[in-house]
């Protein structure tokens, strides 16, 4: 990546290759599934990328791990805003190696992921009601304690890290034609791209309450969305961050949006019929196959990125 | 295998071959997991055989195609009794097939099993306290209409099915030391302990409540038991089939039991860590290793199948 003055940072296929072998040791290989015909009933198979059963319950461990190996860490520790996955994920990742951690969460994350976040040891502040006002006070408790700031999705090791989900999507499943994957503030999107360009065509799914890369492609921009629905914990990033639009924008990654209900009837067929408990922003994806937003011809083969699945599995009974 | 007059069937390697060709198109390639070592706080790490993403969410599914696909089929089509995964695996096997499906089931059976049963188009019948009363009540129905009756785990084509798992086990994961299962009626372990013998140690986990086979081996003959406990809706055979016996005789399988406590215990672990819904019966296994039941030697390389995930998951909020 360059970090000259003033130049954009980009993330190049190498700056992934280098975050899976730091985070190598650290991290979960996970499996892919081909679900067969049946399941989905599309004409195509389908076949799912299980990054739900990574430590922390999302990719987000990926990015957390590969900054917090890459940066020098003040004994303040990190601290980071999240809508929760990311906070989680640095919990982990701070647990793990020993660093202590303060998380921000904005009063909309689900109550699972702030237990969860507690039960990991990190110290957790909830305040405001969406992510960017958890992440405006983080900056302002970072000022005073010199931590390490972890950012969710904007800065150049986080988004390296969850480009390696693509990077071992490629490695099972090297004749693959289209991977979908759902976008919250650009982080796996704008890694996924970097190494799948040339390879496999990649298609970012968000909901209408969460459509931060859409709205920012639209305007060529990142620009502020309003935030809503069922998505809105996991995916509900106020503006896209820089590296992931520049990177889709680069790529010319295709931006899908669905509904509420699409997410949600994704998320209920995936516990039905494979007894996978995502969380709604991990369904999106699926979901843009299962409504025709996206149609893929004969025989093309698909694989859909399972994000999340740090969900309340009540809502599932 | 032999069918002569008064000879034991016996599975053999070519037996399970031969159904893993029958039934690959028809069932899920279920991936393993690497969960690394800080998952269950082992010495070893322990890599999952994620069976309950199978078709009808258990491993049954392939004992029931290799069945239905050998088998000359009635115009009553086929009739079975299960606690609930075998007859799951039969409604769904038989909808694929477009053949009628009648499952008796004992009221033991969970409700979310019982649904989905006629979810799937089979003729449900929910009679007796344990699975041998849905037994002599499937029987009894079976006289009158000519069904072909598939058995839950007594039968060569259903053994040899759900041995088919040992074989993608081994063909993933071929440097694997020991492979633990949960034992019901025997037919997994049966169909596992063919393929495994002389590759991989296998070892049979089931719960004080239902120990079938446990009973046996010390009988040296199968026995009666009584069922109770949390796993009696998935492992609850009153008598282990003589295949599976046999074949753990034979092979010198080492059986070990749990308590529920343990197992409930695991399959909290599975939730918390990985976000994997498993049945109280599918999380024996493993829970012979954090008991220590079961303990590795130093870089034993061990492997855990989770067999089904048909399960209230409400009891995991």
């Amino acid at each position: 990546m360059v970090d000259g003055d003033g130049a954009a940072d980009v993330i190049t296929p190498d700056d992934v290759r280098e975050a899976a072998a730091r985070i190598g040791p650290r991290v979960r290989r996970t499996p892919m599934i081909d679900t067969g015909r049946e399941t989905f009933g599309l004409e195509n198979s389908v076949t799912l990328k299980l990054e739900l059963l990574q430590h922390s319950g999302s990719f987000k461990a990926r990015g957390a791990f590969n900054q917090l190996l890459s940066a020098e860490l003040p004994p303040a520790g990190v601290i980071a805003a999240s809508g929760g996955n990311h906070g989680l994920a640095v919990a982990y990742a701070a647990r793990s190696l020993a660093v202590r951690a303060e998380v921000f969460v904005p009063e909309s994350s689900s109550p699972v992921k702030v237990a969860r976040l507690r039960e990991l040891g990190a110290e957790v502040h909830v305040t405001g009601h969406f992510y960017a006002d958890a992440l405006a006070a983080s900056i302002e408790r970072q000022a005073q304690t010199g931590a390490f700031a972890v950012h969710a999705y904007d800065a150049p090791a986080v988004v390296a890290g969850q480009g390696t989900v693509a990077l071992e999507i490629l490695q099972d499943e090297p004749g693959l034609d289209t991977v979908l994957v759902a976008v919250g503030g650009g982080g796996l999107i704008g890694g996924a791209v970097t190494v799948l360009d040339g390879r496999a065509r990649l298609i970012g799914v968000e909901t209408d309450g969460t459509p931060a890369l859409h709205e920012a492609l639209a305007a060529g921009r990142p620009v502020d969305v309003t935030v809503s629905g069922a998505a809105a914990d996991s995916l509900g990033a106020r503006r896209v961050g820089e590296l992931g639009f520049m990177a889709c924008l680069t790529h010319h990654v295709t931006s899908l949006l669905v509904s509420d209900e699409d997410a949600l009837a994704a998320r209920r067929l995936l516990w039905e019929e494979l007894r996978l408990a995502v969380e709604p922003g991990g369904a999106v994806a699926l979901a843009a196959l299962l409504t025709g937003a996206y149609v893929p011809v004969p025989h093309e083969r698909v694989a859909v990125v399972l994000c999340g699945g740090n969900t309340d599995v009540t809502t599932l009974a």
